[in-house]
Parts: C-alpha cells; sequence; structure tokens
C-alpha cells in the first residue's frame, strides 16, 4: 500500500488492508468511509484504486447501500466491475439495478466475458437488454451466446476469449502471433489446435510450447485433447472431472464439435465450494441459495417449508406416543425417558447419513459396494447401541429404582441404534436411486425413522414387560 | 481405450472405463479381475497401462487386498505410483506395507515431490526411515525437508520442482534453457526469478513469458510477487488465499525468504474439498478422518465420544421433564406432545447453525456483522415461530378438544423459536471467539437449548396455567 500512497500523491497513510484474522481491517474501512463521505476522488482512488477484485468485493460489502453507489461513480472507469462477481446476487444485483444501463455496459466492457455473463445472468430479461443494448456488437453477440446456454452450464461459466492456431503453423510462429497480438485473453494455460471448421483438434498446454524448438509443428506438439468439455454439461459434472483429473483448462465445444470457450480452474473452484455447501446447506435444512445479505422476511419464508414438513413427522411421532397414553398414566418416568432413546437414535442415524450423503456425492458409495457399506452401519449400530445401552440401562435404573425400567431402555436403545444405522444408509440410498438430491430430503426421513421406531420401541417395549 | 487395445496388439476389445453415471464399468472392471486371476501382464497393460491415474485410484479400491498388491506387482514399473495418492488413507498404508521398502523407493523416484510426500507421510517413522533408505541422496534430503514441516502445512504439499532463473538472464535465455533442460518440473506455470541467495524476488506467469520479446529482460516482466506462501502456514489459509484472489500456483518461502518450493491449485483443491467435508462431518457428529474403507470397530470407536456427549444432554432434557412430573400424570396429552415442541426448535436452531457455522468458515460472518445477524435470527424465528404456532394450536387444539392446550403450546413454540434463533447463532459465534472450529461443538450445545427451552417452556407454561 505503501507504494500506491506515494505514488497518488495523496497524504494517504499506509495501511494494511485486512487484519490477522483475515478480516478487512477497521482502520482500512473507516478511511474509505470518510473518503466516500467527503467525495474526495483522489483519496479514494490512491486507498481502494489497487486493490484486488476479491477485496473489493469484501469491502462493497461491507458499505451500505447508498455508499455502494457512490464509491463506483466516484471511481467511474477505475471501478473494475470483476469485483462484482465477488458479491453475495442480492448485492450484486441491487447495485446493478442503482447504476444506470450505460454505466453498466461500459463497465462490462472491459470483462472477461465468463465474469460478464455471471454478473448479467442474475437481471430480468428486460434490464439486461437494457445493458445489452450499450454493448458494441461484437461483445453483444458473444455474450448473448453464453446467456442462451442453460443456467449452470459450462456454456455459461466458460470464457469466450481463448487462442487457437490451425495444425501447420509452428511453435516459433505461434509464440511470434502471441508477442504481436494485443487483444489476447487476460490469462490462458493452454493454445488449442483448430481445423478450418474450428473443430477442436488438440491443445498444447504453455509449458510444453515453451519446451519445444520454434521450427516443431503445433500439430506435432499437441496432445489429443482427452478431456473436452461440452457447453450444454452440468458445471456439477465438469467440476468433478476437473477435480478428478487435477485439470487447470478445458475447451469448451459446441454439439458439432466446434471450439467455443474455454473453462479455467478458478471458475471450478467456486462451483466445488458451492457443491458442497449446497450439500452442508441441504442437511441442515437451509436453502442453498440463502445468503446473509438475505432480508427477515425473505430468509423466513425460504426456511419455512422445511418446518411445516418437520411439523408433519413430528406429529407422526406424537401420535405413535398417544397409542401408549394408558401406559405412560400408570408409569410418568416413561413419559421423562422416552425423549433419551430417539434422541441418541436421530443422532446416530445424523451421522450415519452424514457419511452416506457425502460419500454418493463424491460417487465413493455406489450399487458395487452399498451391500458391505449397509451391513457396515448395522454393525456400528449394533456395537455402539449396545455400550450405550449399559450406560443408560445402569443410569435409568439407579435414577428410578427399578432394574426392569433399565433392561427395557437398554433393549430399547439397541433396537432404534440398529434402526438409525439401517436407515440412515438406505434412506439416502433410496433418494438417490430415485435421482434426487439425498441431502435435501434424508434428514426428514431419518429423524422421522428414528423418532418413531424410538418412541415405539420403548412404549411398547414397557407396555409388554410391565403387563406380563 | 481402442488405440491402446491396437497398440498393445492384444486380443482385448474396446472398452468404456466408466459408465454414464461416471462410475467404473462393471465389464472393466470384470476383465481387470480376469487378468490379475490370470496374471496376464499384457492383457493387464492393455488394459489399465494408460489408465489416468485418478482412474486408476478408482479401479484400486474397487478390488480386494491381495488383489490390490498383485496388480502392483504384476505391472511392474508401469505402475504409476501417483495412483496412490487418490486412494483412502486406510487403502493407501495397506497397501505399502504389503510391499517391499524397495518397490515402494522405486515407485518414489518417479513422483513429484508433493505426491511423494503425501503417500510417505501416513506410514510409521520407521517404515519411513526404510523407504527413504532406498531412495538417491538428492531426492532423500528434498523429502526429507518437506517431511519436516508439520502436518497440513504448506511445506507439506509443495512441490519442490521449479523453475527459478536470475534477474540478469534475458526471456530469450529462458526460453532457451527451459528447451534445452530435460529435467524440468511435469507441469508449472510460472518462472520464478531469485536473487543469488536464492531469495524470491518475482515470478513470470508462462503466458506473460510467452507474450514477451526475447531481449527484455526478466527482471522488467516479474511482476511482484504480490501473494507469496510461507512454508509453515497452514493449508487451509493457502487454500483460502489461492480462492479469493483465483490463483492458479504460488511460491512457498522458508522463514529467510528463500524459495523452497511452489503450491499448485490441484493441491489446493483437494484442501477446499477436504475442508468443506470436514465442516459438513463435524455438523453431522462424524469425524474428519472417517471414511469409508474403515473397519465397523474402528468406525464404532471414532463415532462414539459424540453420542456419549449426545447421552448427557439427554439427560439433561430428562431431568426437565422429571421437574413436571405431576402435571404430566394429571394431563398425559402434554407428554404426547411435549417432543413436537423441543423437535421444532431444534429444526429452526440447525437451520440458523448451519448459515451460521458456514458463513463463520468463509469469513463472511465476523464481528462487524455480528449484531445485524443476531438480530435477522431472531426476528426470522419470531416470524416461522408464530406461523407455525397458529398451525401447530389450531391442530392440537382440536386433537384434544382443549382450546388451553392449544394456547398454551403455541406460546412454547414461539418461545422456543426465538431460543432457537438466538442460540442457533450465539453459540457457533461464541465458539469462534474462543478460537475453537464451531462447527465441532455448536450442534451439541444448540439442540440442548432447544430441548431444554422447548420442554421448561411447554410444560411450565401447562402447569401455571392450568393451575390458576
Amino acid at each position: 500500500m505503501r507504494d500506491d500512497a506515494d505514488e497518488a500523491g495523496a497524504e494517504v497513510m499506509p495501511l494494511t488492508v485486512r487484519d490477522e484474522d483475515g478480516n478487512l481491517s477497521d482502520s482500512f474501512r473507516n478511511r474509505v468511509n470518510e473518503a466516500i463521505e467527503a467525495r474526495d476522488v483522489d483519496v479514494l482512488k490512491a486507498l481502494v484504486g489497487d486493490l484486488h477484485e476479491a477485496d473489493m468485493g469484501d469491502l462493497i460489502e461491507e458499505l451500505d447501500a447508498d455508499e455502494r453507489r457512490r464509491l463506483i461513480e466516484l471511481l467511474g472507469p477505475a471501478f473494475d466491475f470483476t469485483a462484482l462477481t465477488e458479491l453475495d446476487e442480492t448485492v450484486r444485483v441491487s447495485i446493478l439495478r442503482s447504476l444506470s444501463p450505460i454505466t453498466v455496459a461500459r463497465g462490462m466492457r472491459d470483462l472477461d466475458s465468463d465474469d460478464a455473463v455471471y454478473i448479467l445472468e442474475d437481471l430480468d430479461e428486460d434490464e439486461m437488454a437494457a445493458v445489452l443494448e450499450h454493448l458494441p456488437a461484437p461483445e453483444r453477440v458473444a455474450l448473448q451466446r453464453s446467456l442462451d446456454y442453460p443456467e449452470e452450464s459450462a456454456g455459461r461459466r466458460m470464457q469466450t476469449e481463448f487462442i487457437a492456431v490451425p495444425p501447420f503453423w509452428t511453435v516459433g510462429r505461434t509464440i511470434d502471433y502471441m508477442r504481436e497480438t494485443a487483444d489476447l485473453p487476460d490469462t490462458f494455460y493452454e493454445v488449442f489446435v483448430v481445423d478450418p471448421a474450428y473443430r477442436l483438434v488438440g491443445s498444447v498446454p504453455l509449458d510444453r510450447l515453451l519446451r519445444t524448438r520454434r521450427p516443431v509443428l503445433m500439430s506435432a506438439v499437441k496432445a489429443e485433447q482427452a478431456k473436452v468439455v461440452k457447453a450444454s454439461e452440468d458445471q456439477e459434472d465438469v467440476a468433478r472431472m476437473f477435480e478428478r483429473y487435477n485439470l487447470v483448462s478445458a475447451p469448451v465445444v459446441d454439439d458439432a464439435g466446434r471450439l467455443v470457450g474455454v473453462m479455467t480452474i478458478d471458475d471450478v473452484v467456486d462451483v466445488i465450494q458451492e457443491e458442497a455447501d449446497e450439500d452442508l446447506r441441504a442437511l441442515g435444512g437451509v436453502r442453498s441459495d440463502e445468503e446473509l445479505s438475505d432480508t427477515v422476511a425473505f430468509t423466513a419464508r425460504s426456511r419455512l417449508p422445511w418446518l411445516v414438513v418437520n411439523l408433519g413427522t413430528a406429529f407422526v411421532s406424537a401420535s405413535i406416543i398417544s397409542l401408549f397414553e394408558g401406559t405412560i398414566e400408570k408409569m410418568v418416568a416413561l413419559a421423562i425417558l422416552m425423549p433419551i432413546v430417539a434422541s441418541m437414535g436421530g443422532n446416530a442415524g445424523t451421522q450415519t447419513m452424514t457419511v452416506a450423503v457425502r460419500a454418493l456425492a463424491t460417487k465413493e458409495l455406489s450399487s458395487h459396494n452399498a451391500r458391505r457399506i449397509v451391513l457396515r452401519e448395522v454393525l456400528v449400530g449394533l456395537v455402539n447401541g449396545t455400550t450405550l445401552a449399559c450406560l443408560l440401562g445402569v443410569i435409568a435404573g439407579f435414577w428410578f429404582a427399578n432394574v426392569h425400567l433399565g433392561v427395557v431402555i437398554s433393549s430399547a436403545l439397541i433396537l432404534n441404534m440398529i434402526a438409525a444405522g439401517l436407515f440412515g444408509i438406505l434412506i439416502p440410498l433410496a433418494i438417490s436411486k430415485l435421482k434426487l438430491d439425498p441431502a435435501v430430503a434424508s434428514g426428514v426421513f431419518v429423524t422421522m425413522v428414528t423418532d418413531t421406531v424410538g418412541f415405539f420401541a420403548f412404549l411398547g417395549l414397557a407396555t409388554w414387560w410391565f403387563a406380563t
């Protein structure tokens, strides 16, 4: 930061942007706030002009709506719209709506196509049209083509800037071409080789290009492109492929095999992160698109459906309990202890389900090894059920000075722990067989089973044992 | 595969390695099994000789222990040990132990240093020493140096092969050097510039190197290396940095600023994946190192501690219920309905906690915005609590033909939903303030609070309401 401040000649002290924990530092944020307040463009440029897009994104998130718009307007062309890709969708859309379409279009012009698409795709169709209208024809057409691919497809995420040369060019000619051409992509990791119809015939990673002598033909250095992405492919499948084969970049082709773009690892890292996040949220009963910047009303509405479903399953458990009203009336200790059996089963079932859901997502669990894993989970339930049953039985027996109660609750716990292991894995497997996402629906069913079995086994056994 | 089969001249039919779902195809696996059975090295080489390490890894996981060892022995030098990096730790260690140290050492020799370290680090010290003994001195020393860094540090994950040139070299000389040197790293994305003491002075991405004319000095093209990794840094912090700044590779320096290695995105993708996975498992009450290939005994033991803790908190809830024994005795409907209030609170608390834990992990939630988010969660609890309370109150009132009961349970639910929102976020925040991992411990405390508050509010209100 010292350099920037000196260059700008402004009286800005050197500042650290981030504190030790990796959060934006208070002093930095305060200085930016003051500069926006004072509309001091010079100080503002000195402060944030050279900020990395990721830091700029974090900064914008911490400003209020009015400051955000003013920051962007004050910086004018010095504001790099790439920073918008780092924002929550809600924040990004509200900023875009607060700016004029001309300003947005001007900002789009310097962006890589994948970033431009990422920013525009959340807008309504007419808002998008208003921005596209102000772009030069070639860029407009390129963006339009990407936007025509389905959401979350490779076509949406790909960059349409890439380097493609014919097979008869030499390595030397290719290098010279790159030295002479000003309008190259910002970063690239491979050069593609295409035939006259622009069909992909191979690719040359840059390190290989650099290690090859100038007279060699590109057709001789090119690697058969083993890993090619179809533009219509789902981004998750692309991410899985990048991850599996440790790719850094891969060509994207249309249905006719023509090269239309390139996917790079930085987009894929976001997808991998999002995907793991989606599983985690789904298991926690939260919609995957919920963001920290959402309003109370939106958040409440998005979380309600899952809670309503849970209310339904809770009534199922309650009706199981009501079957044993008479037994409970005679022995209130049962009411006191019954949540323990249900809760232990719920936890064990969640453990099994968590492992199963992730293993299904990473394809480690398949029909090939399902039988072995189901057996393992049942045995784990039996082993831990037995261990915990001893503990629970003794404590419960002493508490109510009733050995019989100890025996009954121990037996019920073992049964419920086995059910937890069995259904904790069978339910995700069944849901995934139905081609649905096991992370989303497994939780409800697993806890419904462990609650039901827990209450039924404990109260049922008690009724039978104490009646005889 | 067709090419491979033709080249090998063997009577191997073309086979698809993976089926539509991305799993290894049955026919492929069967062919490999038969070849191992028949000890037919030619067919085996034709089948798997050109397999990508990731596919080879998946294949090995699906073989049994004996077949694994035989596959590796049959393939001999044709077996690429990189495939071992794709295996579960348990499988990897058991394979390494089944092979002689000389065989392992021979396999290590062709590996990138980061892969070799990754494979060796799980072995015991004397097993490791036995393998290192059979390696040539330079490689042994390099590996030993990486292994001296703490586990999960950048020093362990870095690759020690990289290209470093002095600042007075020209672009042309650098390119010529790369063309003439045979022993370069397998893949690389940047060339480093170092001073005579091997201290890092900058780096040049390959695309920039390719775009620059030959006579330009490396010192003139080099970018000030803004993002440098310290060898002692934790891999998670490195991953966060790669992710934030969209890096593909970054230099690793020792405490004296000397260049000792390079971290690349492929290692980081694994770390990102692992980290998200750890959060997810922790929330599900499963240890992060649990693998699908673990035995029943190991799995049961690793899951037990969390279940014992849960047993403790379940007793806390039970003792709350026991306070109201008299009330329940008079009105069994309370025992039937009370799990509903607790369960709804538990679910709402889990929703809030899930969001909080991930937001803390990604640094989106910090002391700066904590107040606003806590308020939002409490309000969400209030809004959804009120909605669900109406539903629950009416159903419960009709079920037991008792309006009073409906009023009591509605009020209890609203209270518990607010508690769920409040503690669902305060507990992870508090745990993270204590510098502990909120994903690991939040779940127990949140459900303890929602169970306790749920039972206490419902039974307490009922006691008070029906007594007056």
